[in-house]
Order: structure tokens, then C-alpha cells, then sequence
């Protein structure tokens, strides 16, 4: 989904080098030439971090015109000098962007525990300032990449009133990922005109859909955030609520663009080699369904094997049973890249088996469950465990 | 915890290779000379094996007089034939000992979803017939396992009514290991004379205190079940209640032979360098202090970090607030082998995180965290995240 010169009408964008981390791009700038509706879904961790403390204030009050992230420094857990230091990253933003800092947003991701280095962010943001671009969208992306190995943009052309349109987003993973609620860190742009209340609905029903969709690791980061700002710059007037056509086109592009950033957040997973996706069906009720996924798709029993392609029904149902989840075992079925594993209460036998072996080698894999219950059903996206993931993790701070 | 020719008054038993495993013993019988009475507590998993649902529904009447147990193939999810291969296990055990197939429980585990290979078992049965031996524990613990990398035993002598007792056990891992209610096997033995409805209550207490406090991956398998045979050899009027100092005595010796099981199923968890121990305080209740340990227990990045040697506290911190407990992080304490290096809101600094890196390389580690809210505490025991864990779990039925 990597397109080069990704633009968006109004939006300017840059990232570059600060020093944060030793050679990598480490501080991205994200500015709205017209102030934008704003919203943004956020962790629901006991322990978020200052720059989510302090964006989701901000997101109650007025239009924002733009968004300063850095990573290498998470800025979580550091009490009083954190909060500061957050409110200082918006108000060097804020004044080499020329606004208030009440219109900047701000994330942080990286290591835990340490502090924000100020003086390079006043350097970079010198710099960012000097490499604002239409077309520097891809360069903000790199600047926000933690373990990730790549950089994950998307993008959708809408027409909304009569007008052309774009919804173009940038997210990072990649590790302590669980999406309950808002994950990772992901930016949406959008010259779409949009009224604020509506914005925050839709970027909340998508979320829920996407980026809350996604698990690599089972877990939830304390800096995970999505930022959708809409600056109006397409022209035309705001959309008020899903029931014009261009509100629905609108709607479905935001959701394309979501999707396609999560796909691309669970399949550079830590450590992944495979982009796995959970679809459970036959359960009681939908959140059980939910469950069920979600267990599937955090159980390191599961994921070991689908990294050794291992077609291996049995810890798939050993991991929904363990859930205290409802199964029909005598009308359950799993299948593993299309093929039937386990039907009716028993093995497919060992060609299915080996077949499923195969499709288990391929880089995509879907996994699909039928509990054999009801018509309760649902989707995650998730990733295998490899020894990358041990390695990438045993040695990340020393 | 090792003790050759651990021995019960009134108990013999063995472990023989019956071939369901290419080279290692894989069947154990278990044999009381009298009537014992029994208690069982057995996986929540909603798909259970049918050793668990045949031997759950054995506990609900009468004394017993032994075990059958295999390791290889675990009979789950085989329907109906499943559950006639648990019954003809146990026919075939009462026949070669002497009493009706009533009396006689049964344990699997292995490979989900292939059948139990009974004439195997059939031949097998004879052997451990004839391998029966006071001092066969030994051989019956290794008769069980599966990844285990040893074997796992444990033995307390005891006073009872003045008479000299015997509370011994044996145990298996290694992985699909989370107690949230009974956990993997274990087989325990007591000359000591109990009410079955003392033993029952017990149990069911000593497992939420030990097995139930041992997680390896945060699964609970669909076979986990501990077993408690009392036969009263020792003599003396049975222990009704927890009143007498005899009773007193007993409870105290069961917990330590459990906790002793415990600790090693932790330390042999599936590719663990370390045995870990998570111990949570000043959570706003009990049950949230359990569900924090949990958390850090089962975390993934928490324990590739005890791996990898590395004193990562903001993921111990992390994996608390994504589980929606309570922390004042202001108040907050971690320590790592005694070190703190967190606290009252900041890191303690690179001195005392070089020294708890230190101590991250000991065999055993103790976790302790203070979330600065309330009086609840928990403790945990786990092991770490190894490249071990991937090979076993990738390369398992393959």
C-alpha cells in the first residue's frame, strides 16, 4: 500500500532526524493549512502515556491544525516532567507553525521510562519545519517507526458534493499490540469537509472495526492513538451525518484506508511471517465470538504453530475451550487456509491435514472456526510467533 | 524434589513403554491396596478430554483404588469413541488389579485428535501390572510426561493421631499451562486416613493456592486434572476437619508438596531458562491483584524481557494498566530480585538497573510490584519466553 507522493489537499508534512535514535528518522510533523475537525480514540490503559493525557484534552475543544510525534521515547510513566514535556512538544510546534499550542496534537512511542530529550526536539522541529511538504506524508511515517520494518501508508480518492476528495492515513506498529480500543499510533488525513461530531463518530465506529481489530502480542500499549483531521480543503459543505451518498462513500474510503493499515500493522508484527486472519462463526453471541478470536489469535500455542506450519486443530479448540467459550464439538468445524482440518466431531484425516500444511506456508493465512452454537461471529487480524519476536524482544533495551 | 524410592504405606505403582511414544515410557498405573477415598479438581476447558469427564463423573461416588494414565495421545475432541477408550482404559486396569472399573480412574495427555491406540494400552497394562512396586512413583511420574524435561515429585512425612504419615505426589507439564481452576497432572497419594468430604474441601482449596497459581503460556488444557488418593494405611481415625492439629499438620504438608509440584512445573515450563515468581501488592482488591499477576505473568513482552535478561519495567507496568487495573503510578513500586527500579513515579536510574539485570540471570526471579492503591496481593509463578518455546510449539506434531 506504499504510494509515493501521497497527498492531501491543505496537508503539509515532514519527517526527519532529531537524535532521538541514533540514524533513524525519529520526529514527524504533521500541519493543516486550514484548521481541521478533529477526533482521535485513544488507550483505555490505566497507565497512558503524557502526550495521551494531554491529546485527549485537547480533542474537546476546537479545531486543531496539526499533530508533532516522535519516537524512541515513549514519555509514559514519567509523571509531572512528562506532562511538560508534552506541553512543550506542542507549544515548539505550535510557534513554528504559527498557531496556538491548544491547536497541536501530540504522540510519543518508544522506550518507557525515559525522557523526552527537549533540546533535540527543539533542533527538530527546526528542521521538520524547514521539510514540510504536500508529498511528505511517507517521510512522516518513517519518522513514527519503532520495530516496524516498514513504513504503512493507505490512501482512497472519494467523491464527496460533487468534489474530488482524499482519505490518506500513516499508522505504526508493531509490537505491544492489542487494539480493544484505539492502537499503535495512526494519523488520518482528509480534505473531505466533515462537522466535528460526525468525524468523531465515524472515526470511532471505524476504529472499532480496524485498528481494534488487530492483535500481534495481546497487548495494549499505553501510548496508542488514531488522529483523523479533516481540513475542509476539497471544498464544499461539511458532511452531517451518514444519510447523503458522499457521506457514505466517504465513510466506506475511511474504512478502506483503516483496513489497509491495520492488514499492514498485523502482517509486520513483531517478529511476523505471516499475516493471519481469525474469523470465528457459530458462536452464542457476537462478543463471544470476539473472544473466541481473540484468544485464537493471542494464544503463543496457536501462533508457534502456525509459524512452524503446523496444522494444528487441536490447540485452536483446546484455546476457545480454555476460554470457557461455548463449542458443539459435534458440529464444529476448523479450517485452515480453506481447508477442513476438523469436521463434525473429527479429524479431516492426514491429507487435509498435509494439505492445510501446505496453504499454512503461503504469507497469508486465514484461519476460520465454526463454534456450532448459534450465528454470534467475528474477525481479527493477527500474526504467527516466531523466534524474531523472542529475539526483537529479549534484546530491546540492552 | 527429586527422591528415589518414594514410597506410601499401601500405594504401589509404575511406568512402562507401551509404544503410543517411540522409545519413552508412556503408561503409569497407580494402585492403592485398599479403598481410598478420593478427590479430584479437573480443567474448566468447555472441551474437555474424555479421561476428565469419565474420571469427574468416578469422583462422585465411592472410594477408589487407583489411576491409569497415559502420555502420547491425549483423547480429546474423538466424540463417542473417545469417551468408550477412557472407559475400556479403566476396564482393563481393574481387570489387571482386582476391582470393577468403578474404582479405577484415568488421565490422558498428548496429541489432540488422534484415537487412543487401546491394544497398546492393553499390553501396556500388563507390563505395569507387573511393574508394580511400592517404590514405582518414580517411574509412574515419568510414564507422564510429555515436554517435560524432568521428572516432577515431591514427598512430606507428616504426624497424624500420632502416627507417622506420608503425603506424596507427582506431576506433569509443560505447556498449554495456565491453573486458573485445576492445571495439567498431578497425582496425588497420602496414607494418612481422610473424610472423603475433608479431602474434597481439602483439595479444592490447596489447588487454588498452587496449581492454580502456576502459569507457563496462559493456556488451561482440556486434559488438566490432580488427583488425591487417601487410603488411610497409616491408621487412625480418619481427619474430618481442619480442627485437630493432626488435620493441621496434613493441610500444611499437601500445600508444600503442591507448591513444591508447582515451582518445578513452572521452572520446566515449555523452553524456560527461569522460574519466575510474580507477586502483586497494593491492588485495590485480591482478585485484581490475581489478574495483575496474571497479566505480568502471561505477558509476552514481560517474559522474552526475563529472557533476554533485560530489567524492563515499563512493560511490567504496561501490562498492568492495559488490563484496566488501578495503579497510582506516584505511589507505584516494581522490584526485579529485590532491586527497585521503580519508584514513586520515575526509574530508580542505570545503577540499580544494572544490578537488577544482574539478577535476572539467576535461575529464579522474583517480580514484586506495588500498585499504590489498596491492600490486595496475589503472587504467580511462571517462567520466561525462550527461542525454546517457538521450536517446541513450531516443530510439536510436524
Amino acid at each position: 500500500m506504499l504510494r509515493r507522493n501521497l497527498t492531501v489537499s491543505g496537508f503539509r508534512a515532514s519527517g526527519v532526524c532529531c537524535g532521538i535514535k541514533e540514524r533513524d528518522p525519529d520526529l514527524a510533523l504533521i500541519v493543516s493549512d486550514l484548521p481541521a475537525a478533529a477526533a482521535g480514540v485513544f488507550t483505555r490503559s490505566t497507565v497512558p502515556g503524557a502526550p495521551v493525557v494531554l491529546s485527549r484534552e485537547r480533542l474537546r475543544t476546537g479545531r486543531k491544525r496539526g499533530v508533532i510525534a516522535n519516537s524512541g521515547v515513549s514519555n509514559v510513566a514519567m509523571g509531572a516532567r512528562g506532562a511538560r514535556a508534552a506541553e512543550a512538544m506542542t507549544e515548539m510546534a505550535a510557534r513554528a507553525v504559527g498557531c496556538s499550542a491548544e491547536e497541536m496534537l501530540v504522540a510519543s512511542t518508544g522506550v518507557i521510562g525515559e525522557p523526552i530529550p527537549l533540546a533535540k526536539i527543539r533542533t527538530g522541529v527546526a528542521m521538520a519545519r524547514e521539510a514540510l511538504a504536500p508529498g511528505g506524508l511517507e517521510d512522516a511515517a518513517r519518522a513514527i517507526m519503532t520495530t516496524d520494518t516498514f513504513p504503512k501508508l493507505a490512501s482512497r480518492r472519494v467523491r464527496v458534493n460533487g468534489r474530488s476528495a482524499t482519505v490518506a492515513g500513516i499508522a505504526k506498529g508493531s509490537g505491544m499490540i492489542e487494539p480493544r480500543m484505539a492502537t499503535m499510533l495512526a494519523f488520518l488525513l482528509t480534505d473531505a469537509p466533515v462537522a466535528p461530531a460526525f468525524l468523531r463518530r465515524l472515526l470511532r465506529e471505524t476504529a472499532e472495526e480496524t485498528f481494534n481489530r488487530v492483535s500481534v502480542d495481546g497487548e495494549t500499549s499505553t501510548s496508542d492513538m488514531v488522529l483523523l483531521l479533516a481540513n475542509g480543503a476539497a471544498g464544499g459543505k461539511p458532511l452531517r451525518d451518514s444519510r447523503s451518498r458522499g457521506a457514505r462513500a466517504f465513510a466506506q474510503a475511511l474504512r478502506e484506508v483503516c483496513t489497509d493499515l491495520s492488514r499492514d500493522l498485523a502482517r509486520d508484527g513483531e517478529g511476523a511471517t505471516k499475516l493471519v486472519t481469525v474469523r470465528v462463526e457459530g458462536a452464542r453471541s457476537r462478543s463471544e465470538a470476539e473472544r473466541a478470536a481473540r484468544r485464537i489469535g493471542n494464544s503463543m500455542l496457536v501462533k508457534t504453530a502456525l509459524f512452524g506450519g503446523d496444522p494444528n486443530w487441536g490447540r485452536i479448540l483446546q484455546t476457545v475451550g480454555a476460554g470457557e467459550i461455548r463449542v458443539d464439538l459435534a458440529r464444529a468445524e476448523v479450517r485452515l487456509g480453506g481447508v477442513a482440518v476438523f469436521r463434525r466431531g473429527a479429524s479431516a484425516g492426514p491429507r487435509a491435514r498435509a494439505r492445510a500444511g501446505k496453504r499454512l506456508l503461503e504469507p497469508e493465512i486465514e484461519i476460520r472456526v465454526d463454534l456450532g452454537i448459534g450465528r454470534g461471529c467475528a474477525s481479527l487480524w493477527t500474526c504467527d510467533l516466531s523466534y524474531d519476536y523472542v529475539k526483537i524482544n529479549a534484546e530491546y533495551t540492552t
